[in-house]
């Protein structure tokens, strides 16, 4: 008799995405007269640019001729793909073997899939609020306890508060961790680790052979030279962090997918030379996953290309400015805003103590906003919504209209 | 202290087309003149058809303008995706419902990831021979115990022989089994079940709760009518059966990635209700995956489309007629040869009782032509080869020609 996985049972909610869109759905019905302005999930609204198309073209057109057609690739990811990746790398000073590179279909199943490589009863720790991802996926694998309601825990998770009092970015707590996640620039919040910030979780991860899981999927939208775009710009990190990174948010791969997981030789864990960690997640990406699309991998190519960067960048560059309309039209809109300098997400405190889903419902019903409940990310996030910055241009700046006149009216 | 996934280290040897690739790739190095006939790996080699890459294209160019351009999709896959599959099963008198049907980036990944939604001590059991993915994968989740070199099987799975005696396809075996992955065509014996066997897992799987994990992945190639091309043809497998299937060999997807699961609201476990695990797979995609490429789905689409059929149809009569030149050619070289009708693999007795690695490094050596050792996929393929016919028609004809010069000489 085939029994199921009752740590699916231990979750608390759906997936707070899902559930934003029920509701948005719900009022949507209820209201067929109204447009909703979605300043929620992260999804990408500008079209993909024009080098891209083409590299995405040339690649379904390679597969149509006898002479040019390939099956199969390389399970971590063609190896021209692989170089492009490493020598943005090389930009910032970090070096990687290509056999360092994972190329995958996006950032969200590596962050999750990667604790397979890792007993089951590794502590997982997780800034609070994070991406529900970090969470959920460790739940699904039997590595928490039950999720207490009172607390907005599941027991066994480390949680690593971000507040206005450490400005979003936890100190190294005293307790055990295994597996630490930690997501610059970040989301929910929006905060951008400094380089002193990380050196802290290196040092601590290589003195008690911790492994970082570095979500550095918003690395393109810092423009501040002095932040790292790359926990391996510390010294040190390739024995203790391996690094996720997307193509969703740099080049608007959202639906399109593509990504990366970085997985340095040096890496180690407790009796695990070095070398090992990296096989393993050959190991588990030949075993689990066939490599990524290769019509997809042309067009992450293109986007790499001088020509492809400089129209991602400037494609970044409106969601950066989207992130300063946001920021400052709530900010004279009387809410405390946070992040949005390089960064996608802006933070903004709910007025007078409110909840995040209070917050939530009266965007959504009175400015017709859908944004996310702060408290989706973890019990720190409570009291928080999280903005995002990838509407269209037109979309943001009605949306912050609304919101500053529904804020007028309260 | 982060300590590793142990079960990784019971897995006896590298998967086995990594290994293959391995020795082919050192025979090509020391032998650099020399061409090696690819007969192995069940990797496609004819283009995508015209439809096909028009679909593909359009997928791109949809993406880069404004008004068309879509970010996230569905997690389970866009709903005109599904619903050209739903069209597809409906032809064979299968009704699913559109929330049954979970497209992803192909089938390898889902016949894993499938387990994540059953417990921890589920008892796997598979066809021996089969394909390694179902083993590993069991393995690296911690369902199995150490591997037996001896058996050449890990403890814990249930290993059900498919042998000439019994037409390859296995009799229900008297055990407890809770998941039963079956194959049909198999890979790697080329044999397609019937009706009645099928229904007589369906049976057991009934009157147990086990769940059959039924590989629809070479579906296309069943041109005799009376032969289930869905396990769901069998009254009753909807409470019984997961079906995966893929457009890998379909259309030529390999390498452009594309598949999906039917996971039926009908299916029941032990103490879990209809609806329950059809909840538990969207949960699992929605939180670890983010949905098939949008790009790719176009392509998918135009696959399913009447013209696609028809051109990816006339492809796979290419495959079928490589299938027959490979039988025929190595039965007239005096191989017993099974499979290869209906089916796009060939299973041939090894001559002499020689080793399955013995006549693969033989015919690499010799012929060189790159086989696919029996015994890589269980201890009962220990003294079988299995020849893909993916290859090019050419080629096809001269790896015969080169065997049955080699098999002569011998």
């Amino acid at each position: 008799m085939a029994r199921i996985n009752q740590n699916y049972d231990k979750l608390a909610a759906g997936y707070l995405f899902p559930e934003i869109a029920r509701r948005a759905r719900a009022f949507a019905e209820q209201h067929p007269g109204v447009e909703l302005l979605r300043l929620g999930i992260g999804d990408t609204t500008l079209p993909l640019t024009p080098t891209v198309v083409a590299g995405l073209r040339a690649g379904a057109e390679r597969l149509g001729s006898a002479e040019s057609y390939t099956g199969y690739g390389d399970y971590e990811g063609e190896r021209w793909m692989r170089a492009a990746i490493a020598s943005v790398y090389r930009e910032r000073g970090v070096e990687l073997e290509l056999s360092e590179i994972f190329v995958s279909d996006g950032a969200k199943g590596d962050s999750g899939n990667i604790q397979s490589i890792f007993s089951a009863d590794a502590v997982v720790a997780v800034q609070d609020p994070a991406y529900p991802v970090y969470v959920d996926t460790s739940v699904m694998a039997g590595r928490t306890g039950p999720y207490d309601s009172v607390r907005g825990q599941y027991q066994g998770i480390v949680y690593m508060p971000c507040t206005e009092q450490n400005g979003f970015f936890p100190e190294v707590p005293a307790g055990k961790m295994d597996l630490v996640y930690l997501c610059s620039p970040n989301n929910p919040t929006g905060a951008v680790a400094t380089h002193d910030q990380l050196a802290s979780f290196v040092e601590y991860a290589r003195a008690r052979e911790a492994v970082i899981l570095f979500d550095a999927a918003y690395s393109a939208f810092i423009r501040d030279p002095s932040l790292p775009q790359s926990i391996y710009e510390v010294p040190g990190a390739k024995s203790c962090a391996i690094e996720i990174n997307s193509f969703s948010k740099s080049a608007g791969f959202t639906g399109v997918r593509l990504g990366w997981a970085v997985v340095p030789k040096e890496l180690v864990a407790e009796d695990c030379p070095p070398g090992k960690l990296n096989a393993m997640w050959y190991r588990r990406q030949s075993t689990f996953f066939n490599g990524p699309s290769n019509v997809v991998q042309a067009g992450g190519a293109a986007a790499l290309s001088p020509e492809g960067r400089a129209e991602c960048r400037a494609m970044v560059d409106e969601y950066l400015a989207n992130a300063r309309i946001i920021r400052e039209g709530l900010t004279r809109a009387g809410l405390a805003c946070f992040g949005g300098t390089n960064a996608p997400y802006v933070w903004a405190r709910t007025p007078g103590g409110m909840s995040s889903w209070d917050f939530f419902d009266l965007l959504l019903r009175e400015a017709h906003v859908v944004t996310t409940p702060g408290s989706g990310f973890g019990p720190s996030g409570e009291g928080y919504i999280r903005l995002s910055s990838f509407g269209l241009r037109r979309d943001t700046e009605r949306a912050v209209a609304s919101i500053q006149s529904t804020l007028g009216k309260a």
